[in-house]
């Protein structure tokens, strides 16, 4: 009989749902609405057959992408989507046997990547208050502490990590041997970044993403940024060919056009800024951190909540931890967007009174 | 000081060539050409600003592509090609500590990952009359062996294997207790398939690309085919979205015009051809199997026709192993593109005696 890695056995996954295009989709923090079809187009018009028939090349983008961050190209290693980042960091830097500490609730990948790959997970929780402890954090890291992740703003209660915080971190992860992720895919919407600490530092990677924002979650197309010695590990671990050549042409067009990121910071900042008034006026109990994302307590069951919107065609994210029972969370789109949901979302919790 | 995993830190890259796109690319068996440009553009209408900030589906791709291959949605997985095909089966099938056995030369991706994640490598050498002896790799097969990997056609000398060759491989694996990985990235150029094999065996996987034929390299689509365990395990081992969705779509949308593969396979066919009369013509010494790739010993020095080459802005292969070192490997494509390399060749050729 043949070989089977235990922790793959082991490992408990959940596939994602299918079908979404035909709903609005506010459960997964896309952009519901995508970038301007103009630029979209003008990209679109460069994927001509012989660029398709080509191995990808990342030269260009990495140039460029080190550039506008203030870094160099040895300080940047593209990956297929961050679910790749946190794969290779932890295949690279994690021993067997050694742990991972994140705060829970998170990204939950750096939980399924600790399964997947055998390493153990240790969360640390919320407290009650919605709030992390940076306290519990640094106890929480011991000897056995290979790699310590923290989004910021995290993912998904938005709360953000300041600097002193980040500092204190990078000084523990320095004294027990660990790599410090500090995963950046809210970046925009919030416009502090750790960029430097991971130019300055040697045991800390930063994390982007163009899904977020950037609105090309279909494309995978992630980044760190971290010294080159970290970086040079990382490429060592990639294969050859590892983000798709259609990825970077876009991520190359919007180095070229940055004024699309305020444009589009912009219309999140509009739509967000609507569906607060909207929920003030409403008296809904409500939660809006740093990034592109709302908690609201619905009056009914949340999970009832969901499946009613549903049936509407609207997704939405519920979840099953104790803190976080009673919400329902949207990600935030454009005005015309939030205005759609907030009135089907307040018919439907006046029905079911 | 933090870990880093022996095996990354001692295996050696080479990262690939950047600014290929400017020259005749001959030199990584891609369509030089590409698809016809009235079905990019059917799919590039498809990219629509929405489809682009959402998250990958790939349901419908894998039906159509089970029905293609006759078999259930459940024997079919996706991977970011098959470079990460590659990887998902070494991570979850090979222990730490045994081997994985190929012929050599064959496709680097084998060996280099058996190198970043730190298993052994058993290379079975071709006979100096460009063959591989079943029995060698047999032989090379023992208790320590968890994967065997069969390219069908092998590249880069496009060898092939029988039936009865496959199956004595299998059989042996079923001892050992060891996977049997066939590659047919160049299937299509050769029509055997031995897909039944992995539908019909509990420890047989094979992979496909839409990177030769279907000339979507850029994209990054690779299958894997097996028997729903062995899938599943796959599945449990991937990160939630591998593919993008761009591939998707072209891979669903050749799918649903299969004509395209049949006039891709005749373009090559003729092609080929017609490098070969060049080359008898011309009395030239050639090897040509079953991939799209031909090998010619050019009157000079390997090395020096591919530097001579690359002036004239095309790209074409050379080796440094022993049993290939006099020889250039080119791949083919139209008779037009065939014609183009070969008369500057020729040429060059002249110049230099």
């Amino acid at each position: 009989m043949y070989y089977v890695k235990e922790s793959i056995k082991n490992c408990l996954r959940i596939f994602p749902q299918q079908g979404r295009s035909s709903y609005l989709r506010l459960d997964m923090n896309e952009n519901p609405e995508g970038l301007p079809k103009k630029y979209v187009d003008e990209v679109l018009k460069e994927l001509t057959p012989e660029f398709l028939s080509m191995y990808p090349e990342t030269d260009m983008f990495m140039e460029k992408y080190a550039g506008y961050v203030g870094a160099h190209k040895e300080n940047i290693c593209t990956t297929n989507g961050s679910d790749m980042a946190i794969r290779y960091i932890m295949e690279v830097f994690v021993e067997e046997g050694k742990n991972v500490v994140t705060v829970t609730p998170s990204f939950e990948m750096y939980g399924v990547n600790c399964d997947m790959l055998g390493f153990k997970h240790k969360p640390v929780p919320y407290r009650q208050d919605f709030t992390v402890r940076i306290e519990d954090v640094l106890e929480a890291m011991d000897e056995d502490t290979d790699m310590v992740a923290l989004l910021n703003p995290n993912n998904p209660i938005g709360t953000v990590f300041t600097e002193e915080e980040a500092d204190r971190v990078i000084e523990k992860a320095n004294k027990v041997g660990a790599i410090v992720v500090i995963d950046e895919a809210y970046h925009y919407f919030y416009p502090e970044s750790f960029i430097k600490k991971a130019l300055e530092n040697d045991n800390v990677l930063v994390l982007r993403t163009f899904s977020k924002l950037c609105s090309l979650a279909s494309l995978r197309l992630g980044i760190i940024i971290g010294n080159p010695v970290l970086i040079r590990y990382i490429m060592k671990a990639r294969p050859t060919f590892d983000v798709n050549a259609v990825a970077l042409k876009f991520g190359e067009y919007l180095l070229d056009h940055k004024e699309i990121f305020d444009y589009l910071i912009s219309i999140e900042k509009e739509g967000r800024k609507f569906i607060e008034n909207k929920l003030i006026e409403n008296k809904y109990e409500y939660m809006i951190h740093k990034g592109n994302y709302v908690f609201i307590k619905p009056r009914q069951e949340a999970s009832a909540m969901k499946e009613a919107l549903k049936e509407r065609k609207i997704l939405v994210k519920t979840y099953g931890n104790e803190l976080l029972k009673d919400w329902i969370r949207i990600n935030t789109g454009s005005v015309k967007v939030m205005n759609e949901f907030f009135d089907i979302f307040y018919r439907l919790d006046h029905e079911a009174q």
